[in-house]
Formats: C-alpha cells, sequence, structure tokens
C-alpha cells in the first residue's frame, strides 16, 4: 500500500485527496503556488511545499519541480487530481521514470484516449459507437466537404488535442466548414501544438451523460452507472445529477457496458469516465471522450453507490484489486451536485473573487459538501472559480432536489466583492423545465435563468 | 398534510426539524426564550415568537404560552423535539384539547411508558422480556427486602416517575437496601410529585442497546434496527453507533420483534425508541425503557437506513402511511455519532459556555453536522451544553472511526473560554478497547479517557 503520497493540485480536489488518505493512515504531502501559501489544502496535509510563482505554468504544471518536491519527500505516489497535470502523459512517464505510482492510468492510455481522433478509431475498433464522422484527422480541406457531404450537415471540426470544450466549432454551410477549418487548424495549432483537426456529425438536441468506470491491475473493469451533466453553460458543467433523467434500463445497461468496453480497449487503469452524447430522440448514444482522471462531479456517483472513489484510486494504484465486483455495485436514491463558483451569474458569470468573511456551509441529512474555502480564505483570481461542491441525497429526484434548494437557502458566503453562483442554482432548481427533467444541453442558452420567473 | 408546524425546542433539534419541514414544504414556527433571540433555529424558521424569560420552566417548558402561539400563527401541528415538553402527557392532551397536532403518539401511551412501574407490567403481559424485580411499586420496605431475597443481590431501586439516570440507586445489602428505599421515596417525592418506587436485579455488566420503531395510525408497526449506547458517562451518553458490536442476527432479529410488540402493545404511532438492557455474557435481553419522542441519536439509524426519521414523524401525525415496510427496510454499512458538548473533558467535564468565534465544521463524503452553532454564536450556560453532532457513515465500523479521526480532527470551534468533547473523541477512538467493540457501560469508569495513553 502507498504510505506517502504528493498531491500535485490545489482546492476543493486537493482537500478531498486528503481526506481520503488521512482516513488511509496515509501520510500527505502537499504543494502549493505563492498564491496559496494560506490555502487549506496546505494547512490540512502532513506536509506542504512551495513549488512555484502564482503563475500554474510555473507551479501546479511545473513536471519537475513537482516530481523533486515527491523525490525529496520520499513520496512514493503522487496523485494529480483533475486538471493540470490529470491528463499529462509526459507526467505519467516522467513519475514512471522516477519510480514514483502515479495514481492514474498508463500514459499510454492517456495518450490514447487525449488524441481524440484515435480515440475514435480505437472506440470504433471496439464496437463503442461513435458519431459518424471522418476516417481520422481530414488530410485537406476538399476531404472535409466530402466527408461533410456524405454525412450531412450541420458538423462539427474538432482539433485532435483539444477536449473540455476547447478547438471546436460548428458549421452548417460548406462555405462555414471551409473557413472553419483553418481557423480551428490554427488556433490548435497555437493552443496544443497540433494542428489536426477532423470532422463529425453535429448533434443539437442532446443531453450529455457520462460513465464511472473503474479498473484494476488484475483485469477487472466495472462501471458506476451514469451521471448527467446536461446543464452547462458554454460547454461548462454546473449541476450533475445521477440517475439521468433521461435513460430508460436498459440505455443505462448498454451505456455501462460500452464504457467498459472502452476502458477494456486502452488496459485503463484507476478512475475513469466515459463521456456519451445521449440523442434521447433517437434513442442512441455516442461515445464523445474519455476523460482519463477523477472528474470534479464524482460526489453523485459515491452518494448512489456507496463507493469511496478516490479510495479505489489509491488502492488500484497500489496494486489492489476492486473492492467490489460490477454484481455487487448498487444504486440507491438520487443525487445532485451544484458548482458554486464566485462568479456573478446576474454579470454574465463574470467572476468575482476576494476575501471571504463569513463562511458557513449548510448541514444535516443528507448534505455534502467538499470545499477548500474557510472564514477569512482569499479566493485568489488566478485559478478555477469554484469554491465548493454542494451535493446533497434523496430517496427520489423530488428530494434530492427539495434537500438542495434547502441547503443552498442555508449556505452563507459572504465577501468584499464576492458573488456566487447560488442565487442561480436556487432559480435553476425552481425551473419547470429542469423539475420535468426534459432538458438539452442548450437549456441555459434558451432560458435566461437569472431573468426569467421560476 | 400538515401546513406549518410549531417547534417547540431549541438548539440543533429545532434547526433539524426546520430542514425537514423546508424539504416538505411545511412552514415553520420557532419559539424561543429571551437567552435565544439570535439562536439559528430563530433565524431558519418562517416566523419567530418570544415565548418567555431564560428559565426553561417559564419559556420551553411553558405550556400554555407555547400553545397560544401556535393557535395565534395558525400552525396546524406542533413538535416537541427532545427534552422538554417531548414526553409531558399534559402536553400533548393540551394540544389535542385545542385541535393541534402533536408530532408524537397519543397522551395516553405517553402516560403508560413513562410510569415506569406500569410500562414494566405492560412490557411482561406484551411478551416483552423484564429483568426479574418486584410486581410494581412495592408498598412496603418489607416487601422490599424479600423480594431482593428472592430474586438475589445486588439490586436497583427505581422511582417509577424517574427516568433518564435519574432517581435510581443500587443496593448490594438488606441494610443498604433499607436505607436506599426511603432515600429514594424521599427525592422522588420531591423531584418528580410521585414517591412510588420498585426493585429490579442489577444487571452490572451490560450493554446499552436501542431499537428504533415507527408507527402510523394504520396500524402499522417496523423497526429499523439498533444503536449501541453503551458509551455512558454518568448514564449521559456521549457516543452511539449503529449496527451494534456485541449483536448477532438472531438477537438482533429477536430484539426487533421484541420493540415491536412493546410498541404495539400501547398502540404507539410516530417514531419511538425501545431501549434495552443486553447481557452480552449470557446473550440475553430485559426491556429498560421507551422514550416516546425523537432521540439525540436517530441519525445513526438514518445513515444506514436511508429513512429520514423526523420526515415519517411529520408524515405519521399527517395520518399518511408509514413510507416503508419491514421488508423494505434495509441496512447498509455502519454509523457512528459523537456527542460535541461545549465541556471541558480534562476538567471532568465541566460545562464551558461562551462565544464562538470561529467555527468551521468538517466536510466530504460519509460526514454529517447536525448543529445550530454559527460564527459569533454566544453558547448560553442556560440549557443543555451539546453544541454539535457529529456523525460518520462508512462501509465498515473501520471505516466510520477512521473517518470521524478525520472529520474530528478538522472541527474547529473556538471562542472564549469555550472548551469542546472533541479531544475526548479523538482520544476515545485510539483506545484499544473501544476499538475492539467490547465494552459495557462501565467503559468510562474504569478507563479515564483523557489520562490514558490511546
Amino acid at each position: 500500500m502507498i504510505k506517502k503520497l504528493l498531491i500535485a493540485n490545489r482546492g476543493e480536489i486537493a482537500v478531498r485527496i486528503i481526506r481520503a488518505c488521512k482516513e488511509l493512515d496515509i501520510e500527505t504531502v502537499a504543494v502549493y503556488s505563492e498564491a496559496d501559501k494560506e490555502a487549506l489544502h496546505v494547512q490540512l496535509a502532513d506536509e506542504a511545499y512551495c513549488i512555484g510563482p502564482t503563475s500554474s505554468k510555473d507551479s501546479y504544471l511545473n513536471l519537475t519541480n513537482i516530481v523533486s518536491v515527491a523525490k525529496l519527500t520520499n513520496s512514493d505516489a503522487i496523485h494529480p487530481g483533475y486538471g493540470f497535470l490529470a491528463e499529462n502523459a509526459d507526467f505519467a512517464e516522467l513519475c514512471r521514470e522516477c519510480n514514483i505510482t502515479f495514481v492514474g492510468p498508463s500514459p499510454e492510455a492517456i495518450t490514447q484516449m487525449g488524441t481524440k481522433d484515435v480515440a475514435r478509431d480505437t472506440m470504433e475498433e471496439a464496437g463503442v459507437p461513435i458519431v459518424p464522422g471522418s476516417d481520422g484527422i481530414i488530410p485537406s480541406i476538399e476531404k472535409g466537404l466530402s466527408v461533410a457531404e456524405e454525412i450531412g450537415y450541420p458538423v462539427i471540426i474538432k482539433a485532435t488535442a483539444g477536449g473540455g470544450g476547447k478547438g471546436i466549432r460548428v458549421a452548417r454551410t460548406p462555405e462555414e466548414l471551409e473557413k472553419g477549418i483553418s481557423m480551428t487548424q490554427q488556433e490548435a495549432a497555437t493552443a496544443f501544438g497540433n494542428p489536426g483537426v477532423y470532422l463529425e456529425k453535429f448533434i443539437e438536441d442532446f443531453r450529455h451523460v457520462e460513465i464511472q468506470v473503474l479498473a484494476d491491475t488484475h483485469g477487472n473493469v466495472i462501471h458506476l452507472g451514469e451521471r448527467d451533466c446536461t446543464i452547462q453553460r458554454r460547454m461548462q458543467k454546473l449541476l450533475e445529477e445521477t440517475p439521468s433523467p433521461a435513460l430508460d434500463s436498459n440505455i443505462r445497461e448498454e451505456m455501462g457496458q460500452a464504457a467498459v468496453k472502452a476502458a477494456q480497449a486502452v488496459n485503463y487503469t484507476g478512475a475513469g469516465t466515459v463521456e456519451f452524447i445521449y440523442d434521447h430522440n433517437a434513442k442512441k448514444f455516442y461515445f464523445m471522450e474519455m476523460n482519463t482522471r477523477i472528474q470534479v462531479e464524482h460526489p453523485v456517483t459515491e452518494m448512489v453507490t456507496g463507493v469511496d472513489l478516490v479510495k479505489e484510486q489509491i488502492r488500484v494504484a497500489s496494486g489492489e484489486k476492486l473492492s467490489l465486483t460490477q454484481d455487487e455495485v448498487t444504486f440507491d436514491g438520487w443525487s445532485i451536485e451544484c458548482r458554486i463558483n464566485a462568479e456573478n451569474p446576474s454579470k454574465n458569470f463574470m467572476p468575482s473573487p476576494g476575501r471571504i468573511h463569513t463562511y458557513m456551509p449548510p448541514g444535516g441529512l443528507g448534505v455534502r459538501v467538499d470545499s477548500a474555502v474557510y472564514p477569512g480564505y482569499m479566493i485568489p483570481p488566478f485559478y478555477d472559480s469554484m469554491v465548493a461542491k454542494l451535493i446533497t441525497y434523496g430517496a427520489t429526484r423530488e428530494e434530492a432536489i427539495a434537500r438542495m434548494k434547502r441547503a443552498l437557502s442555508e449556505f452563507v458566503i459572504e465577501g468584499d466583492g464576492v458573488h456566487t453562483t447560488i442565487p442561480f442554482h436556487l432559480r435553476l432548481l425552481e425551473n419547470e423545465k429542469f423539475v420535468s427533467g426534459e432538458f438539452n444541453t442548450k437549456f441555459l442558452e434558451m432560458y435566461n435563468i437569472m431573468e426569467t420567473e421560476g
């Protein structure tokens, strides 16, 4: 078993990982940028080391500094959390070379899933449904035009090195496609150092549904059901829930099996998420991408399955077998997560960092708060604006929603100039369309939640 | 369904009930003493009314003031919480006369269970095991001596009107018994207005195990398993857990059925708890008393069964059927509750009220906090010293303990002169005897947790 673990991250996920380690009796090493000296993860870890200045590039993305701290402190493992280095194959490779256990999949699996056209091909071979599109990277604009003609407009242009909503563009006509291909190639070359793009049919009316998988080094792969992440603003998730109000048990079963196949196809190990486009009209789903890390929204899965996903990651990385088989996975009740960001929802979600003077999280039955905030904490303007995840559990969707409204109304986060997405979520949960469960990823474009009546 | 509910209580249980009401869309009315103007339950309720001065007698025990507020505000129900008026049959009767729904059993059931010798007789008739003892109140010291001779010393003298550890005395010889009977009679006459006492064999090496029951007005009675409350200091519970590490499945089943019989024998309705003395050497259990109210430690049952006990109370009081049958009750995992009291465990648990300047409850997976404390809150010296209940859930006892240690270590409650039982619990959870699960109610007498090494 891992004895000492370095957490190469900050914020709530660093705290989440430290908590799991404490419960497993594993020593913890925090790393932090100069801006994060007073961060909660620094206070909670057994040891903490500054790894560079404020800029992420020089601190949380500084591979060599982080590995040096791990070596210096005799840490036998590194957990990358999400974001930053979590899906960086070079980092996983560097850990391997330095004999440090990387809590995540192999560099090979990261690369296979991180290169979007390779992932698409691999999934097709493995029998996982993919959206109709080009056969890998399009070699020329002419080829792109003929592919689009074949699959039909609208199409979506995707940078193979992109992800998380970046490096994609929609084209509805051949003219838009010509321009779009050039622009996306140029942007991708600059942003990701790889100009390759490919084409897919653009499905406009769909839900974002993803499957949590777990795999060990002994060949066992299981899934822990779905999460519905359809509530997004500019492709950023704001609220997630499980189960999905849109899936029936057949689709759920098929999607779970497809996700297991996806993981098996790349010899996946650890916790991962296979994201699908769910065309709820046609009742068909297509592989979107695989996130080769723990996700922000992992708690909702923990609430309904009772499985501690971060502990499973650590156990699997230690070489242990999964603590349960597919048959032992059970699903009980309903869980919702609201991302509480330091943003002003009335001003186009403008980030609003600042010092928090009053902080009082909600409590009671069925309420979970994952946060790195405390009274007096200064939310820095340099990183992600998420300050807390509020998760509720209920016997039914109705109860989980009622409990979330109750918990949001108790949640106090006050500071100089600090706004949060709490009022947005309160409005959203009153919205009839949301309550009905029938919506797609354009929901927040179509309804200005902050301006419409509940 | 109840539309507006008055909460005749304060502290965390008042907050607990308000939370359940908010989730059920029921309006809430708080009442408070002059000392509780700034209490959290006052802030969270829809309306709040002062019912008298600081003294409980003049405020939280003031039947007529409370019922007047209920009438004035058109509340259709009153929830008494625990303590104060929760087991006062006159109050339940007054509510009935005023056409206000009392969220609890009938005045008759309260009286039958509150009068200890009557309860004993009723249980014996219903076939619930009772400790060998006198046949009701002992009419004379002579009769007492002959009963003691028959059942064998040591014996315990109990005031029929007593309860919660008050009005009881142990006698190991006829001389002690003679003196003890007179003294207990005199004390009981003064304290409870009823000098009646009865005798029971004194079982010294036992565990306190209790069964949660739920009953509706349609004749359905179910149990939700046990809670082990063996960790006590001077008969005050400090830590509770479920399941009990001492019960096997046969005893658990028998005890559950006995509790259901006990409830049926008094036509019980609502949530109640049947407390048993569990003689773990002989593997026998005996009826101790029934608490005709929600209990402090109810959350551990909620964690392993998924049933919201306060919502069930409210539904049953509204005339609805129980939301589940006995067959639908499931038990998953392990849950522990630590009572966080504003007391100094290093100074004989001396109460330490005062103003809290820093308050930061723990969070994350499997952690629940039920509290009425907030930053800046003044803990008044006039009432119970419990300031928070920290509840953890884990797949196993080991995980629930590890999580509790982690959560306790994160919990910050700081104030002028304020001490808490957090250091006590941290020590207790390190104690080998506690970890082994093998202990009896004298555990804390035998081990001075604050002075011994973990």
